[in-house]
């Protein structure tokens, strides 16, 4: 069965060009995709803001997802805010309409007792982040970053 | 030119067995491997172990290898208790029961002065922690994740 | 050039079975690549060179990345010691003559008002730390690794 998929592979490959990760070359096009992990709470998100503002500004193609579990979702419940008062809202909602993702562990909101109409607008929940920060480097090619 | 070069692979490929990466389905059918790099103490080791629960519970198949330097080498001693008193040992066992494996950094013990004596049954010792980190991600396709 | 090789490569393929990663063996023979990434301060500096060295004694063929921003900065500036009062300067000349590279994120040097004058010699500028670490991964394949 295995080599069938690969002559129905090879068949196609015969047709014309064909991308992606299978060529290297066609990978290094791609634009770079990263998960920042976020799991200590309000000042590592405060850090991990600014430090996807200045990646975004040096590198503007870059997707970037965050994925948050334990108390690293704390910004992204209703009234947080950073250190010097600002609420985290505006921010995220700035980095969102520049297509940065905010994911936030469904396991962490149980454990925690916290009700999902807590979470921001526009955070996509997954059933667990770890598992998600190590999908998205397994799958999908994303590079790891610890703010 | 590059039409070319995918014929001829192609050709290649019919004439028998190809394996590996270089076909990306193959890639995908394998479980997910993650490490999770433990450096801290026992906070982050209740934290990490919370999180493989969740992470398994998840997605099962994922092979999960635990590797531990510095202080992160604690938890994996005989007597170490988690805040609230429970002992790591039995939820080590249970999660090397799921296929999780623990591997401790020998340069640390060295340097704490640590008997082997002391390291948890089960628990594999490896020449440097933070080699093994690397080794995993660049020779075994294992992805990273700090707890 | 390239052609040459491609079609070698095409014939090669035709002569018997290949497996591993689209060249498993050739990759296997690069010495593995890792990105030591810092944003804490001096105590994790301190243990990062620790790290660093014994992960060179472990495996000296490892080629080692030192991205630093944030507070990570420190100890890569002029008068930084250690916790025992060794300052940092000889321990980073020590590594950067066995291959090490220091690399230290200009934002940050910006954003925590420091001159450029305060930096040590041989360490390399950087637009935006972060940016750095995920084009290491994503484009050098390199491994991550939080000390």
């Amino acid at each position: 069965m295995r080599r069938t998929f690969l002559q129905l592979l090879a068949l196609a490959m015969l047709t014309g060009p064909v991308m992606g990760p299978a060529m290297g070359p066609a990978m290094a096009a791609e634009p770079v995709k990263v998960v920042y992990h976020l799991t200590e709470g309000l000042d590592q998100a405060s850090r991990a803001m600014s430090n996807i503002r200045n990646h975004l500004r040096a590198e503007p193609e870059t997707k970037i997802v965050v994925v948050a579990n334990g108390d690293g979702i704390k910004f992204l419940l209703s009234g947080a805010a950073e250190r010097n008062g600002r609420p985290f809202d505006a921010a995220i909602a700035a980095l969102a309409a520049q297509g940065v993702d905010f994911r936030l562990c469904s396991n962490t909101l149980t454990a925690h007792d916290v009700p999902v109409s807590r979470v921001l607008p526009g955070v996509k929940l997954v059933t667990s982040g770890v598992a998600e920060v190590a999908r998205l480097q397994a799958r999908e090619g994303y590079a790891y970053l610890r703010p």
